[in-house]
């Protein structure tokens, strides 16, 4: 049997705590026999949610944190004053080695801001990305900086290409993966000041297989495997991938739903329908991993469900498995001296 | 009779050039009796195009243009040389008052380059902004600026979303439109240095209706009228909101299509997905504005058939006789005093 994969689960965490993130623990301790998690959270939402589900009791671990950083608080005070809150709890054990991953679906400032004060950056890790699967028509492309360095520097998103190349390589098994900048035009001359700055950098990097621009509109057709870009972008691109593929399915379904004839096509198609919605629907994918950390911090979406809680548990398996922090390491100080 | 409208288009401009540049003129004098269009291209071009269409001959007008600046030019070089490209030729023709509008599916950087230096701006605004359209489920909001003006300074965007505002309301119609920042979160403090800057600004104009940040992914829920942001930025927004709605027709269509049940099906939801189709399909809402310069140019995408190109023409009437430059200068010039 593999070695045990201990995760920390922030329980309190999101639009749907501690109802569906418990039962993604639990989903996730019933698929896959190598996991443990650690469900951090409090001591009444713990009992109430896990007093619901049968699950093999030695793999799942309640440990209690009094308080709950909410959303809208200011990120760095919230860290500092809350120091019983199931997010600094949860990333201490994974700073002290007792866990091997934290995933919480909760405040984003609050994740960020913990996982370098808290867990720490890897050494020669300036900046730590969000990085995020998103669908193509060729399967999933990784995209960071999806969110957590605004106003990066060009040396960070030459970074962020190494990590990347680390990342989708070794978790999908993509060889030499093509690296793209994010870009508003196809030509070496177009951009922003930092794309401008970036792309030589990027072009002359031995480490990674650079091939250039790419444009948002070709990002789900699959033109590179990972696309490199500042957090303020890499948000916007991301949020309206969603946006555009939520907004389209509403509308569908209601043009089907105005008529009996659409209704009967609607049944018809129902299945083939079913494939698209899976492949865009952003939960298949799990949590979005902060690169570049001691340990493994994994961000999921405010309004995830248990399907996505326990995807990004699961996710953890490959990345402690596949020894991703110390390949990143192994790049970026090695090759960067 | 209303006063006749003047529009200049780049029959060489664009992918499907001369082809679908010179079939949606004639489409447009066809549709709208108030419009004269001046073809500017080569000879042979206007000639061969022009001789498979009967439409009222005193209402096209051949302008011939002997250059064509291509996708790849560098734009500032490609206006200085190229003094006989149709790009050059039909801006000249708006800043000399012989026509009100040019309207150009061709090169965006000597489309914005040729704005600036042969038609110029409005005294008072500092920058141009495209101005697109973009589908919501509430009808139509604006997007400024998607393309024109990367790295721009919290005043530009004040002044982006004043001239939105003043076009909002009198193209749209829609009173007093709700103004929103483009953001990677709903809170005040969230964004890059960017938006922190000038979010205060926004809020503290009285000749705006700001309501705040919007994120990417609630664009096409309507939640606001006019979504302000860099070009970088909204560059991005506006071509993943293009790419995802293709992508995910493709999709749907191909597994549709891969069974009879599908196709069948397929065939019955037809009219409900056109419909959807139509409301996500960009070429509806015609070209983009550049705002703020003393005549119109209006950019398409270089991927435009004849139906963009003859939305692009019309939608010229409306910008004309609402007098958008006056207003636009009236709200930039004394109010800013």
């Amino acid at each position: 049997m593999s070695e045990m994969v201990k995760v920390a689960l922030d329980a309190m965490g999101g639009d749907n705590a501690p109802v569906e993130t418990v039962k993604g623990a639990v989903d996730a301790v019933n698929l896959k026999d190598n996991i443990i998690v650690y469900l951090v959270g409090t001591e009444e939402a713990l009992n109430t949610e896990l007093a619901k589900y049968s699950y093999p009791k030695d793999r799942i671990k309640t440990v209690i944190a009094s308080e709950v950083i909410e959303t809208g608080e200011p990120p760095v005070m919230a860290i500092r004053k809350k120091k019983d809150s199931s997010i600094v709890v949860g990333m201490k054990l994974v700073h002290d080695g007792e866990c091997d991953a934290f995933v919480s679906a909760g405040s984003s400032g609050a994740i960020l801001v913990g996982g370098q004060v808290l867990v720490g950056r890897i050494k020669g890790v300036d900046r730590t990305p969000l990085a995020a699967f998103f669908p193509t028509v060729k399967g999933p492309s990784l995209l960071l900086d999806c969110g957590a360095n605004v106003d990066a520097r060009p040396d960070h998103l030459l970074q962020f290409a190494k990590m990347g190349s680390v990342y989708m390589e070794n978790i999908l098994g993509i060889k030499n993966p093509r690296v793209a900048i994010l870009n508003i035009g196809a030509e070496e001359e177009k951009g922003n000041m930092l794309v401008k700055e970036t792309y030589p950098q990027l072009k002359n990097c031995p480490d990674i297989n650079f091939i250039g621009s790419i444009e948002a509109r070709d990002m789900n057709q699959g033109a590179s495997d990972v696309v490199v870009c500042e957090a303020f972008a890499g948000n916007i691109a991301l949020k309206m991938m969603e946006g555009v593929g939520i907004t389209m399915m509403q509308q569908i379904k209601a043009g089907i739903m105005s008529s009996l004839r659409g209704k009967i096509g609607g049944l018809l198609i129902k299945p083939a329908l079913k494939g698209v919605l899976k492949q865009f629907d952003v939960s298949e994918y799990g949590g979005a991993p902060l690169l570049g950390l001691k340990g493994l911090v994994v961000k999921t979406h405010g309004s995830s469900k248990h399907k996505e809680i326990t995807n990004s548990i699961v996710q953890c398996i490959s990345f402690k498995e596949n020894n991703i922090n110390e390949k990143i390491q192994d790049m970026l100080c090695l090759k960067d001296a």
